[in-house]
C-alpha cells in the first residue's frame, strides 16, 4: 500500500520471493503508466518490475479484502486519510507498518493507532525500519531492515519475504521503541541539515548528531522503558544515513533553512514530504506529556513552527550539548 | 611540543588566554620562518600568531626545563623518538596530552608510557580528545573539547586555558577510555574510507559507524571497565566527525584503499601521518590480550597488514554487523 520510492523499494525485495502481490495504490494514472511502462514512473524508475505479477489496484477496499499481510508504507501525513476510505475489516490481517512516523492530530504511533482505531491486535503488527534509503536499496547495495514485533514468529515470516543478495533483516521485539527512533531521527536530520546549511562545520555536526541519539535513547527509554543499544542499526544507523546522507530529503530541508530559506519556502521546494517537519510537532507535543530533557527536539520546533532564527536556536542548543 | 596542525590550533586556543607560551618544534628552518611571517609555514597557514609572545625552541630539554606544564601534541608514532632526547626529569611537571595514539612498539597508552617510562604520577596527567579538527578550530567554528583527568581540579584548570567564544571544554574522569576512544576512531575513520571508496552506500557507512560505535563501547568496558555514555561528543562524536568529515586524513587514506589503491601506494600519497595505520596493528595486538569481539577493528588489520581484498572483508565484517 502506497505509491513512493519506499513502497516501491520494498515491493521489489518482495516480488524476488513471492509469487505474487497485490499493489494498492491511490492514483489511477500512475498505475496505467505503471503497467505500460514497467516500473514505477514517479520513483525509482531504474527499478524494473514484472508487471504480469502485480495486481495493481486504486481501491484500498479491494486490496485489504484480497490480502492476507497488508504491508502499509504510505507516509505518515498521508496514512490517515488513506485509512479513512477503508470499510474492509482488517483486524485478522498481519500487519507490516513500513511508514515511519507520527499520525498527524491524533499524536499517535502508527501501531498504536492501528490497536485503537482498527481493533488489531498487537502480536498481528511487524514494523520494519533501519538505515535503508530507498535509492540505495533499489541499486542493489547492501543493506540492513530490522524487522520488530511482540511475536517473534511474526517478525522472522516477514524478515524472510524481505532477504536477498543485497538484504540482510535483523529482527527485534522493540517495537515502540523502533517507531520512536523512526520519528525523531527526520527530527534530527533536519536539525542536522540546518548546521550544515549554516556552515557551523564538521565539528559541531558530529556533536549535534552524537548528542541528538544520546536525547533520542532518553526520550525512548522513558516513554516505552526496556533495554536497548541505542547504536544498533536501526536507531544509530538510520540516525546517521538520515543526517548525513544526501539523498535525505529531510537534511536536505533542513539545509536550505540553514543557509536562510523561509521555512514555507523550503517546504514549497521540496517535491516530496519531509516527514521530519511534521514529526518536530507531533513530538514536541508528545513530549509535553513524557517530558524527557529533548534540546534539540525543541530547538527544531522553534525554528520550523515558531519562526525563530535558527542561528540563535542553534546556540541555544549549544549549551546542552555533552 | 609539536609542529603539526592540531599542536598550532592549541597553540592559538592557548596564547589567548595565556601571556606567554614556549613552543618546542623540531625542525629550526620550520621555527626560522615561522617567526619570519607570523604563521606555522606548514600548517594552518590562515593562524596568525603574536610571536613576540612565543619562546620557539627546537631543544626539548630547554622547553621542559622552563615550562610548569608541557603539552604534548606530536604524533603518536613520532612521540617516543621525540621523548628520547629529553634527558630532564619532567616528573614534577603537569603534563597535557593531546596525541591521540597509542606509543608503537610498546602497544601503551601514552598516559601508560609516560606513567612508567617517564615516572608522571596519573594525578599530573590531562588528556584532551574531541571531535576537533584542527583546521575548524582555526576557522573560529564553534567545537567542543573534553579535557579527562583523574584529578578533577587539574582538568577544570587546564580546560579554562582552552575556553573561548568558539570552544566549548567538558570535563571527564574517564582517562583511559578517552585515550582508547581517540586510537579507535582513526580505525573505524579507515573503515568508514574504504566502505566509501568502494562505493558500498550511505546505509551500508551508516551500519558500519554505528556498529564502531558499539565495538569501541565493547573494547572500552573491557579494558577499563567502569561506565560511561558512548554517545557522549568524546567517543561517538570524535568518531562521527573523523569518519564521515572530508578533511580527516584517516577516512582519505581509507577512501584510496576502498578505490582498489594499495595500501603502500595509500601511504605515500598521503602527505600526513595515517595515525589509524598505526593503530590498526597496535589495537590489534592489545587486543590479542584483552579479547573483546571487534570484527571491524580485525577486518582493517587484515587489509593494512595482511593485504587481504578490502571487499572480502567488507563482506565477511558485514555478517557481524546488527
Amino acid at each position: 500500500m502506497g505509491g513512493g520510492s519506499w513502497a516501491t523499494a520494498l515491493a521489489k525485495l518482495i516480488i524476488r520471493n513471492e509469487e505474487r502481490i497485490i499493489w494498492y495504490m491511490r492514483r489511477d494514472d500512475r498505475i496505467e503508466e505503471f503497467r505500460r511502462i514497467g516500473h514505477n514512473p514517479a520513483y525509482l524508475s531504474d527499478v524494473e518490475f514484472p508487471i504480469d505479477r502485480i495486481d495493481f489496484t486504486s481501491d484500498i477496499n479491494a486490496a485489504a479484502r484480497d490480502a492476507d499481510t497488508l504491508l502499509m508504507a504510505m507516509p505518515s501525513p498521508y496514512f490517515k486519510s488513506h485509512l479513512a476510505k477503508l470499510d474492509t475489516n482488517i483486524s485478522d490481517k498481519n500487519i507490516v507498518i513500513a511508514t515511519k512516523g507520527i499520525i498527524p492530530d491524533e499524536n499517535q504511533l502508527v501501531t498504536d493507532y492501528l490497536e485503537e482505531r482498527y481493533n488489531i491486535d498487537p502480536s498481528r503488527m511487524i514494523v520494519v525500519s533501519g538505515p535503508c534509503h530507498a535509492e540505495e536499496v533499489a541499486l542493489g547495495r547492501l543493506s540492513y531492515l530490522t524487522v520488530g514485533s511482540e511475536s517473534k514468529d511474526a517478525a522472522e515470516a516477514f524478515a524472510r519475504c524481505l532477504n536477498g543478495p543485497a538484504m540482510r533483516t535483523l529482527i527485534s521485539g522493540d517495537v515502540r521503541g523502533i517507531e520512536y527512533g523512526g520519528v525523531l531521527k527526520n527530527v534530527y536530520a533536519i536539525a542536522s541539515g540546518i548546521v550544515h546549511g549554516m556552515k557551523a562545520g564538521d565539528n559541531f555536526q558530529a556533536i549535534l548528531v552524537a548528542n541528538a541519539a544520546k536525547e533520542m535513547e532518553r526520550f525512548i527509554d522513558k516513554a516505552v522503558g526496556g533495554e536497548r543499544c541505542i547504536c544498533h542499526s536501526v536507531y544509530l544507523g538510520d540516525l546517521l544515513v538520515t543526517a548525513y546522507s544526501k539523498f535525505s530529503r529531510n537534511h536536505n530541508f533542513g539545509s536550505m533553512i540553514g543557509r536562510g530559506c523561509a521555512v514555507r519556502r523550503a517546504m514549497m521546494e521540496m517535491e516530496m514530504v519531509t516527514e521530519g517537519y511534521y514529526a518536530a510537532k507531533c513530538m514536541h507535543e508528545i513530549n509535553l506529556v513524557i517530558g524527557a530533557d529533548m534540546p534539540i527536539l525543541e530547538g527544531v520546533y522553534d525554528i520550523l513552527y515558531r519562526s525563530l532564527p535558527a542561528a540563535k536556536i542553534m546556540e541555544r542548543i549549544s549549551h546542552h550539548l555533552t
